[in-house]
C-alpha cells in the first residue's frame, strides 16, 4: 500500500447542496478487523436521489455515497484471518454494515442489525463512489464466484438480494401460485428467482411493454390488469408487490388465499391500509422486507453464477456519476447502471 | 331416541326481526357421518348481537344461534366410529363446521376451512341455543376432560381457543417479551395462556379496574398507558392486540422489535393503517387470526383441565336468553355467560 | 347402480396361501360418508410381494390387495357433498385410509394417522385389484387433473408422493446442495422433484446404467461411487437415501453438512446405526418419512400435470396380475406396472 | 494495563502428561477485535478429564483448559466498540470461539461454526483456568445480568445453555408431553427449563435419589423405570435423553409419538442404532445437539436471572484445580464446581 496516495476523489453527500459533491477524501489504513477494498464497481440506486434530495432522512452527511459495491481486497487489518479474507481476492460488500453482536446479528438476521442502525454503506458511512473503500468489519466481505463480474456482483447486492430475501423466507415451492406486481429492476429479478423456486407466477405490470420481460423470464401469465384474467379472488398463496401502492395492495388483499402471505416489498406508498375483517377471517399475513442477509447475498450470487438469474446491468465510468444521477432522475435509465471507478 | 319428541324449542335468527326469535325446530335424526348432541351448555357471544342486529353480514337466516357448544352425545350415524365417538360421552363442538376435504382442512388449518364458508354453527347452520344439536360431521366433536364442566368447555371453545391459537402459532417462549392490549374476555384468558408459555407480559388496558385482572393472572407489569412505563420503542418480540383500534395498533407498531410480530386479534376497527417504511425497514409482520383449529381446541381444554387457564364463566337457563342478550348489549355482563338448555 | 351385479372378481390376500388368490367379492353399496369407485387403474408395488410372502406383518387377511388406486366415482353416500365429490368424476385414492379425527389428521399429517393404523387400502382393508372399490370416507378421494391419465394418477399416489413428501418437508431450495442415493422407481421421481425445487443434485447409484436416468432427468452430477467425485465430506445440505443400507447411510453421515438433514426414505436395512459424536457435534438431523399427505398427493398430481415429473408407467389387464407379480419378484419389471380392471 | 505483570499462572493441557500441568503463561495485549478478560469464574467439566486423559481427540496441546468462563472486561482492542463492550463490565464467554463469517455463523448457528473448528476455548485455544484470558473476537462476550454471579454465569454457559438450546429448538409448548432421561448436571437444569416452557414432564433416572431433584424442580412424574408407569408406547411428543445409552434410546424410540422428536443430548454411547421401520412408519425425527448459540446463552442467563432456572454451583480457588479434577474423576463432586482465580 506504500505506493498509494493518501487521498482520492470521492462523491459525497452534503446537506443543503442539492446535488452530489465531488471531494478529496482520505484513503484510510485498515487496522484490527478492518480491511481496504479497491472498488471495481458501484451500483447507482434511486435511494441515492432520495438522500441527495433529502427526501429520505439521513442523520449525518459528509460520507461517500454508493451502497452496491464490489471490488478487490488490497489490505487487511491484523485481526482479519488471511486464509478467509484473501488479499487479491474478489469480494462483494454486504451493504448493511452489520455489527455482529446485536440480537439480530446473532440470530442470522444481520439485515435487521440494530447495532449500526442508519450507518449503512453509502447511507451513513462511506460507500462505493470512490476508489478505495474502508470496510469497518471484514465479515461484510463476501467472495464473488469466478464467473460473476464485479459489476454484476454489485448489482446483485441489492436488486437481486432484496427479492431473493423476500422469496427465500416466504416458503415458496413448486406447488405455490404466486401473484406479483411490477417488472422493473427488482421485479424482473424476482420473476427469475420465483421461477428458480419452481413457482407458478402470474405477473402484473401496468406497462404493456413489460410483457417482453415477462416472456423473457418465463412468467406463466402476464397482465396489465389482473381483472382481465380468469383468476378469481382468493387464488394465490403469495403476493409479492414491488409497487406497494394502495391499489396494488388492495388487489393483493383480494386475490390472496386463506392463510396466504402478502409481501409489500416496494415502497410506493408511505402508508397502506388493510381490511382487518378480511385479514382476520382468512388469516392473511403481511410481512415487512428489508434488503437481505449476508448469507442470502452469497446465495444470490450463486443463483447468478449458475445462470438462473441474469440481472440487467450497464456500466459507465465513475466520473460520469453526476450526469448519470440526472438521467436517473429523469427516468432515462433502464436496468441497473453500475459505476466503474 | 325413540322417546324423543320430534321437535323442540330453539332460538333462531330471522332477518328483519331485530331480536332473537323463539321457534319450534325439528330434532333431526343423525345419519351417515352425523351425530346428535344433547346441548348442555351454549356460550353467549357479542357476535350474536351483530348477527341479530344485522351489522355482521350473514347470507341466510332461519337457523338456531349459539356457536360455543358442549353437550352429551346421544346418537351417531352409521358412518361414525362408535369407539371414537362414544354415545353418552361428553363433547365440545368445534364451531367452524369444517368440511374435512379442502386444502385448509387437509393441512391442519380447519379454522380456515373454505369448504363450508359462512356456514359455521350458529352463524349459517343451527347452533347451541336448543336442546338437541345435529352435528353434520362427527369429527367436529372433541372430548371434554373429566374435570372440565360443560359450561367451561363451551366458554373455552371461543374465548380460550381464540387467544390460544394466536399465541400457539406465534412462537412465544419463556425468552419472549410480550405487549398485550385489553384484559376483557379474550384478553384475560390470553394473559393466562401467555404466562403458561413462560413469557414476560406487559399488559395494557385503559380501564384502571383491569389491574385486578392483571394481578390475579400474574401479568409482569400493568399500565393504563404504556407511555407511563419505562419501556422504550422497539422493545417487544410480540404484540397481541385484543382491542385493535388504530390507536392501539399504532402503539404496537412503535413498540414492536425488529423482526417482531403484531397480532391484531381484536376487531375494534374495520380498517387499520400501517407505516410501510417502519414495517419494511424493521421487517415487522402482521398476522391475521381467526378462532382456532380443532386440535388447538383439544389443547385449550387441556390447559383448562390442568388449572393453568381459568375462564370466567356464569350460567343461566336457556329460557333467559332474550333478556341476557339485552343485558349483554347494555354492557351489564362481565365474563362469559353460558346458557343451560 | 341397479344394473351392477352384486359381486365381482377380486385378488385377495389369504394367509398361508403363498400367492395372491382370486375370489368372488361383494360390490358394496355406499352409505353415509362412503362412496363407490369404479377402479380404472391399480399400481403394483413391491410391498404386495411382502404381504403375500408374509415377510411384512399384516394383522388380518381376506381383503383385496392394491394400494395405488385411481378410478371413476359411481355412487356416493348421503353424507357426501355431491358438489365436491362428483359422480362421474375422476379421482385418485389417498391410500392411507385416514380417520379424520386423530391428532395427526387434525394437524395435517394424515399420512401418520393413528386412528386407522394398519388398515390402509390393500393392506388391511380392500384395495384396487377389483372392479369396484368401497371408499370408507370420501375425503380420501382426490380429483385427478384433466391431462393426467388414470394409470399415471395411480402410480403418482405412491412412487411420486413418497419422495415429494420427503422433499417438500425438507426445506430444499434453489440454494441447496443435495446428495441422493438410488435412481429406481422412487429415486427417479425424486430426482425430477428435486430439480423442480431448483436444487443442485448429485445422484449416486451403484448401477452404471442409471446414468441414463440421471441424464434424462437432469441430475447435475452422477456417480456410481461418491468417492470418485471431487466432493469433500460435510458438503451437502440434504441427503435423500432411497437405498438406506448401512453403507449408504454412512456416506450420508460423512457428506452431510453441519446442521444438515438425512432422509432415509428407502427401507434397505431394518436397522441403521449412527455415530452419536458426529450427529451431536455437527447437529445433524435424521428424519423418518412415510408416504405422504392427501394435500401433498394433490400437489404431486399437479407436478405431473404440469410436466415437471414424468412417472415411468406400463399397463396390463388386471387378469394378468398373478403372472405380473411373478415377474416383479423375478426382477423382470422396469418402472411402475399398473393394472387395468 | 501497564501495572499488569506480563505472565501469569495457568493450567494447561500437555499431551502425554496424564494430568493437568501448571505453567507460566503470557498475559497477551489485546489488539484489533480482541479483548482481555480478568477471569472471575471458570467451571470445571467432565470433558476436561477427557482432554487430559486423551480419550477425546484434540489436535493440539499447550493451551490453558477451562471452557465455562465469566469475568470482568479489562481492556479492548481498537476495533471493539467501547459502548457495546464496556471496560469494567461483567461478561460471560461464548465458549465456541465462533468465527463470524462461515455459513453457520451467518445464519445464527454460531454453535455449529465451521470456521474455527476444534479451536474452542479451553479445547484448542486457551480458556479459563488462568487469571487473564485473551478473547480473540469480542463478540464472544455476553453481558451478565446484574443479579447473576460470575460463578453462576460460568456454570450457565454450558450446563444451562446445552439443554436450553435443545429445548428452545424443539418446539416444546405447554401442550407438549415430554419424557426425559437423567437428572444430573444437565438434566436437572433441563427439567427446570422444560417447566419454564410449560411442558408436562415425565422424568426418569435409574438413581432413586434423583427423586428429590425431580420433586424440587417440579417434574410432573418421576420413575426409575418408565415401565413401572401407566404410560403406553407412543405417548410423548419429545424425548430428551441426557444419558443416550442404547437402552435409554430404545425407550425413546418406543415411547415417542408419531411425528415426535428424540434429542439424544447425552453422549453415553458412541454409536446408537435405530429401527428404520419404526422411524419411517411413524415419521420420528432424531436431532443432534451441540452446546448452544451466543444469543441462546444470553437468554439462558435471563432465565437464571428471573429465578426460573437455578443451577447448582459450588466454588473453590483455582489453585485447588488439580485435586478438584481428581475428585471429579472419582465421582465425588455433585453439581457444578466453579474455579475462582
Amino acid at each position: 500500500m506504500s505506493a498509494l496516495s493518501k487521498t482520492q476523489a470521492g462523491y459525497i453527500f452534503k446537506k443543503g447542496a442539492g446535488h452530489i459533491v465531488k471531494a478529496e477524501v482520505p484513503i484510510p489504513k485498515p487496522t484490527g478487523a478492518q480491511s481496504l477494498l479497491r472498488v471495481k464497481a458501484a451500483g447507482m440506486c434511486h435511494s441515492d436521489l432520495h438522500v441527495i434530495g433529502e427526501t429520505l432522512e439521513v442523520p449525518t452527511d459528509g460520507y461517500v455515497l454508493g451502497h452496491e459495491i464490489a471490488g478487490e481486497l488490497v489490505e487487511i487489518g491484523d485481526s482479519v484471518n488471511p486464509e478467509v479474507f484473501k488479499v487479491g481476492g474478489r469480494y462483494a460488500v454486504h451493504g448493511l454494515n452489520s455489527c455482529g453482536s446485536c440480537e439480530m446479528c446473532r440470530t442470522g438476521h444481520d439485515n435487521d442489525c440494530t447495532g449500526n442502525e442508519s450507518k449503512w454503506y453509502g447511507l451513513g458511512i462511506s460507500g462505493g463512489y470512490q476508489q478505495y473503500l474502508l470496510v469497518p468489519n471484514s465479515h461484510h466481505l463476501l467472495p464473488i464466484p469466478d464467473n460473476v463480474s464485479y459489476e454484476v456482483a454489485a448489482a446483485t447486492s441489492d436488486a437481486v438480494l432484496t427479492p431473493y430475501h423476500a422469496i427465500k423466507n416466504s416458503g415458496v415451492t413448486p406447488s405455490s401460485k404466486v401473484l406479483m406486481f411490477g417488472l422493473g429492476g427488482l421485479g424482473s429479478n424476482a420473476l427469475q428467482i420465483l421461477k428458480a423456486f419452481g413457482a407458478y407466477v402470474v405477473a402484473v405490470d401496468v406497462k404493456p411493454a413489460s410483457k417482453a420481460i415477462a416472456d423473457e423470464f418465463k412468467a406463466d401469465e402476464f397482465y396489465t390488469d389482473i381483472s382481465q384474467s380468469s383468476w378469481k379472488p382468493a387464488s394465490f398463496d403469495y403476493c409479492f408487490d414491488f409497487v406497494s401502492l394502495q391499489v396494488t395492495f388492495d388487489i393483493c388483499q383480494k386475490y390472496i388465499k386463506s392463510h396466504g402471505t402478502i409481501f409489500p416489498v416496494g415502497l410506493g406508498s408511505s402508508k397502506l391500509t388493510f381490511d382487518l375483517g378480511n385479514l382476520a377471517l382468512r388469516e392473511v399475513k403481511i410481512v415487512g422486507n428489508f434488503w437481505g442477509t449476508s448469507q442470502e447475498q452469497i446465495e444470490a450470487m450463486e443463483l447468478v453464477s449458475s445462470g438462473r438469474v441474469k440481472p440487467q446491468v450497464h456500466t459507465t465510468e465513475l466520473e460520469n456519476l453526476p450526469e448519470s444521477l440526472e438521467k436517473l432522475e429523469e427516468g432515462k435509465i433502464n436496468g441497473r447502471l453500475v459505476m466503474l471507478p
